[in-house]
This record gives structure tokens, C-alpha cells and sequence, in this order.
């Protein structure tokens, strides 16, 4: 029997991130892992911190009555007070933890907004390349995503954006430190998105939501500025899936603006979303934990050395690639103007996995993710300069 | 600035189940907790038993590289197959862990399967009185509630289903043990529904999928017949959320027929719908947890003295009910005929909490959740009996 029509089209171009992290494991499986050199998904390879352990070690042992029960749908109160301290860090602004929703993960937390703010037909502004799974995001819920050109070296551009804008756009998306670029926008850029979202605002008497996407806001090199202090119609998503790398236990938070207009509607809104999409709670004892790890630091360092390992590799194989100032990503041109889809299979002929930048609207280009062992990196010159000898667009 | 238009609406009238939770946690830090007699939420209050609480300490010690980091969108493959033995012996099929399909709790994996299999427009089927949250997970996706009537015991009127069927059809949801009523339905029954499926699909050709929502399949006082058994094109979705108690940890699975039509394309629909809506996966944690837990087993015998306990205190008070054989629901007619909700604010003025069944779609009844302490329902009959003295409808 049929299965929904959305969803058929969109299985013929599934997910390609996935699509390479399923090859990946069945090419490991038939050459060995060793031989695979796997940059394909956002998998942390860092163990979560010792705290992380302890933590889950003690709670695990209290084993105290009724904590794996049901609680409000935005989360536990302690755990919610104790985000507010953080996201007011991160964000600029004094929010107490009313303002915090905490969700499945920043995936869950996407949707969530979206659901709860967005009506059919909305449109939604994102930059773009952008994270290939905002448009199925949006499509859930009746929104629209309307790409908006970034500047050559990926930085946002700001008169692209304003002219994306129009009655229909309910919120633009912006995700920094960005994937798959990599870039981190600058506190005076992301001021004058806010004037330009202010002056819409004011002209059609919609102020567009501007939605932070953050869930590398710890793995950067240069500063990250807040988002939520330059402008009050403002939510941030993050995860702890790459800072603590528990990706698998999706686990992360919503920080609304504490001034947020209508702000009842909205966190109620957030609180209804979340039980009706069937998240009910982002999980229990992972609350529990992450209440206590609001401090716990990745260790940056790691990624700082495996990006100028892998950037020596990309660099003697003759690949160039955009500056990463966060996440964990080099994002590549293709040599010689070839087709990424094509150069991605030619690499995989040489068992090195990355994903194509089509997927990301950005076509000519390729992800490869760093959050793989030094060694992984290491070993894959050898193939790279072998691939790149023999690639002809 | 506007929350969704939908949203508005609903929050007008959010969750009667959620506003008595959190209305009871109110009243109790006012009254005292043991002043209140809450009976609002399906929230266990008995604990997980010592196996989880056994698996959950030796994973939490073993620290096992990689075990909180991604893994397929179904889950892993040890917990499908885990899962596979048991929803084979539950369902009277033999399928393997390619058609189990891991989500956050019951509520993730029916948004998954509606998400999956519904278009806008589809029609679902459901038996009236049905658990609320149905409506909103259809509306999700842009499909619609049905309800079909169900016989003055609220056993299936396969004929009143049988005439809500058409064109428009995308599936029939049973929920058996039930919630709000406590009603198993028995093989026959099920083989009924079964025929009139598959005669509506070979008239139309379109098959309706028939979706059993199945939480308290351990909490029955009769045999839970199979669903899978008897008709081809149908999906099992449960979770651990009643059974393990752990509601918050938003633990559950789909297990789907292993014959059903393009099973290929529904597993990858299944998949999809698991990632794009944000779930991503099931907490990874409790994947690994009730891999080992297929045949921990609920204490029946807690729920059943409860149960009885709670008949005799409503028999004192002169309320009648239905004779429940699973879940943990007492389904109870307001007396002299009186409305629901005022019934049940009635109630409250007398520090007992209710549900009333309108939210169902059953004005009239009103559901008390007896999954607290024996102790809390003993002491509620004198409040009860106050409560009936002074009603007057």
C-alpha cells in the first residue's frame, strides 16, 4: 500500500549524509574499517566528558523514586533553571528558566519552533548552503524554505536576505558556527540582520522570528557572538549532541527571548508542540545529567588539531576549501569545476566518504566532517593525493 | 508576534490531562501531596523493576565507546532483533529486526507512522471514545479523526466502522487494552475488523493500513489477542512507557507486518519520517536498556488490587463504571446523568482529580488513572463520598 507522496519523492533523494554514513558502515565491513577513511556525518568521535560519566554513574545508582516519570512537557524545573543561567551567558540576555523548553535534540527543538510558530504557507529565510534538513523541517509543518545567497567566502549577506523577505516570511534561520561551512557571523553582522528584521517588522507589522540553529555554538575557534540580545523576536536551538557528543540520546534546549512578544503564547505554544509531535519530554535522566554539565567544556583543542591536520592533507592534495572558524567541517571545491556528486563517487572509489555540497544547495562543493580520530586523517593523504591524480571532471 | 494558528486554537482547549497534572501539583503544594487524591495522569507510580534499574548501572559503568553517538534512524540492530522475538510472540507473526522500527515512546512512533504513511486529506478511523492526543497527531500531518461509534459497553461496532470507511480512508487506529475505557478487544472482533479491511481494499483498492496502539499490552486482566496476525497491512506501535514505567524516558518501538505491501518502501518511509521529524532516533541509552528487557514484566497483580480497590470506593459512592480488562483506567458515568466537566471541577473542590471524558469525545464520563499508591485511592472514598453527597448536576 502507498506510502504518503511527500515522502516518496523525497526518499529518491534521501538523505545523502545518511546515505554515505550507510555505505560507510557496509564499505567497512567489506575492506575493514581501517582501509575506510569516513568524513561523511556530523559523529562525534570525542567521548563525552568524565563528568558526563560520573554523572550518568550516580544518578544511575540513586536510583531515586519516580525519575523516570512523566514531567511538565518543557522539561524539568532544575534542569530549565539551570540552562537559563547558561543560555543567558551565551545569549546576552537575563532569562530565567520559564524561557527554556528542553527538547529531543536541536532536530526536535527545529521542529518544535516551527510547529508552534509557524502557520501553512510561512516561509522561512535561511542562508544559504544550509543544513539539508531545514527544508524537510519546514515541509512538515506547511512552511516553505526561501534560500537566500551568501556572500563568496559564505559570510551572510545581509541585502540577499532583506530582499528574500516578504508578508509570508515567519522566521529567517541563521546556524553559527555554520554547517557545512563552517562560518561563525560576526556580532556586527548579526546586528544588522536584526535592523533589517526591525524595519520589516515596522513596515508590515510582522517581525519575521529570527531562529538560531546553534548546536556547535562550543566547538569554534573565534568567538560566537549572542544572538538573542540584538533582537527580541529571537529563539535559540542547541544540543548537546556534539559539545558533549551524545548525539544518540538527543538531548537539547529552546532559549526564548525573555521580552519576546506575545511571550505566554509562545512558551505555551513551545510546551504544546512538544507533546503533540509526540516528543512529550525531551528524556528523563538525560535532563537530569545535562542540568549538572551546564560548565562541561569540549575540549577544542582536539578539533583545532584535527583541522589543521586534515587542512595539511586537503592542502597537499591540491583541494581548497573555505576557512572554518567552528563546527567541525571542511567545506571543499570540487577541483577543476567538476560535479560534487561525481567527485564524491570518484573518492569513494578510493574508499574516502564525504557528502556532496548539492545536498546542501551549494552545488560544486564537498562536506567532509573532522570529528574522526587524528590517525583517520592522517592515513587518508595517500588516497586523497591518489584520487586527486586520477580525477577528470 | 503570532504563534500558529492551529496552536492558538488548541491551547484554547489544551489538554485536559495536562491542565489536571499541573493544576494537581498546584493544588498539592497548597493542600499537601497527601491531601490530594490525583488521578488525572497515566503516569505510573510504580517504579521500573530491578532489571532496568540492574541493565541501567552496568551500561552506565561499562562506558562503552561510541554508545551515546548515532546509529541507523531505526535503531540498533541487537534492539530491533531484540524487540523482533518479542513483537512476533505479541502479534502472532514471525517478523525480524528489519521490520521493527525504534521511537521516542507510543506518541513518537504514531506521528512516525502517520508522518510515514498518511497524505493530506487521508481520513483515520478511530473507535470513539478515543485517547485525545490522536486528533492533534492526525492533524500533524494533514490527515483527519474519524471516530466511529462503539457499543454501550464500548466493545468495537465493527458496523459503525465499517460505515465511516471510504475513499478517502489512509488507515483504522485501535487502541486495545484501551484508554480512556479498559476494553480488550478479542479475536474475533479483531478478525472482523480484519474482513471488512480487506473487503473495503479490494473494492477500492486501496487497503487501509490498521494501526494498533498497543502501551498496555502487559497491563491486562484478559489475553491481549494478535493484531499483526490477522490482517496483512498492519503496524504495531508501543512503547515502554507503562509496562517499564518510564514514561519519561520516551522509550517505544513500531513493529510492522512482515508481508505487508511495498515493505521496503514503508520501512524507509518509517525511517524518514523518524529522522526528518526531529526524533532522529530513540534515546540510545534505553535502546540498549530494553534489549535486554523484552521479558521483564510488568507486576499485573499491583494494578489489579488497585483496581479493585477503586471499584469499591466508587460501589460506596454510587458511581458506576466500565468493567475494565486492561490499562489502568476506570471509565466511570457522571451520575444523575450530569455534564462531565462539571462534574469533574466538582470533584476537585474536593481535592479529587479527573479527567472528564468530552475530551474523549464521551461527555459524560469522566476517567480516573488508578496507577498510584492503593494507599491514595483507600483514603479518597471519603472525599468521594462527600463529593456524590453534594453533587448536584
Amino acid at each position: 500500500m502507498p506510502i504518503a507522496n511527500g515522502i516518496r519523492e523525497a526518499l529518491g533523494s534521501a538523505s545523502l549524509i545518511r546515505k554515505m554514513f550507510e555505505e560507510g558502515n557496509r564499505l567497512k565491513k567489506q575492506h575493514g574499517p581501517e582501509k575506510v577513511f569516513d568524513f561523511s556525518l556530523g559523529n562525534p568521535d570525542v567521548e563525552p566528558p568524565p563528568d558526563f560519566h560520573r554523572a550518568l554513574r550516580r544518578l544511575a545508582a540513586e536510583d531515586k523514586k519516580g525519575s523516570h516519570g512523566y514531567m511538565p512537557n518543557s522539561g524539568y524545573e532544575e534542569t530549565r533553571n539551570a540552562l537559563a543561567a547558561k543560555v543567558s551567558q551565551d545569549q546576552g540576555v537575563r532569562l530565567d528558566g520559564s524561557c527554556v523548553v528542553m527538547s529531543c535534540g536541536a532536530a526536535g527543538g527545529l521542529n518544535v519552533v516551527f510547529k508552534a510558530l509557524l502557520n501553512p504557507d510561512d516561509e522561512v529565510v535561511v542562508p544559504s548552503p544550509y543544513f539539508m534538513e531545514y527544508r524537510a523541517y519546514a515541509a512538515n509543518h506547511g512552511a516553505r524554505l526561501v534560500p537566500a545567497a551568501t556572500l563568496p567566502d559564505f559570510s551572510l549577506d545581509l541585502g540577499s536576505i532583506e530582499a528574500a523577505l516578504s508578508a509570508r516570511t515567519g522566521a529567517v534561520l541563521i546556524n553559527s558556527p555554520h554547517n557545512p561551512t563552517g562560518r561563525v557571523y560576526p556580532s556586527a553582522v548579526i546586528a544588522g540582520l536584526a535592523r533589517i528584521l526591525e524595519a520589516h517588522g515596522k513596515r508590515l507589522g510582522r517581525f519575521p522570528y529570527l531562529i538560531a540553529d546553534e548546536p556547535y555554538r562550543e566547538i569554534a575557534y573565534v568567538p560566537v557572538p549572542p544572538v538573542l540580545a540584538a533582537y527580541r523576536e529571537s529563539l535559540a536551538v542547541s544540543s548537546y549532541s556534539k559539545s558533549l557528543s551524545l548525539p544518540g540520546e538527543r538531548i537539547g534546549y529552546i532559549g526564548v527571548h525573555p521580552e519576546i512578544r506575545d511571550k505566554e503564547e509562545v512558551l505555551g505554544a513551545l510546551a504544546y508542540a512538544t507533546r503533540t509531535l509526540g516528543f512529550v519530554n525531551a528524556p528523563a535522566l538525560m535532563q537530569r545529567i545535562v542540568a549538572e554539565l551546564t560548565d562541561a567544556a569540549v575540549d577544542v583543542g582536539v578539533y583545532a588539531r584535527r583541522r589543521d591536520c586534515f587542512k595539511q592533507v586537503l592542502d597537499c592534495a591540491g583541494i581548497t576549501y573555505a576557512e572554518p572558524e567552528g563546527a567541525f567541517y571542511l567545506f571543499c571545491q570540487v577541483p577543476s569545476g567538476g560535479d560534487d556528486r561525481a567527485f564524491v563517487s570518484h573518492l569513494k572509489s578510493h574508499l574516502i566518504l564525504g557528502v556532496p555540497g548539492s545536498g546542501f544547495g551549494a552545488s560544486g562543493w564537498v562536506r567532509f566532517a573532522y570529528c574522526v580520530d587524528e590517525n583517520v586523517i592522517k592515513s587518508s593523504a595517500p588516497a586523497f593525493k591518489k584520487a586527486l591524480d586520477s580525477w577528470q571532471p
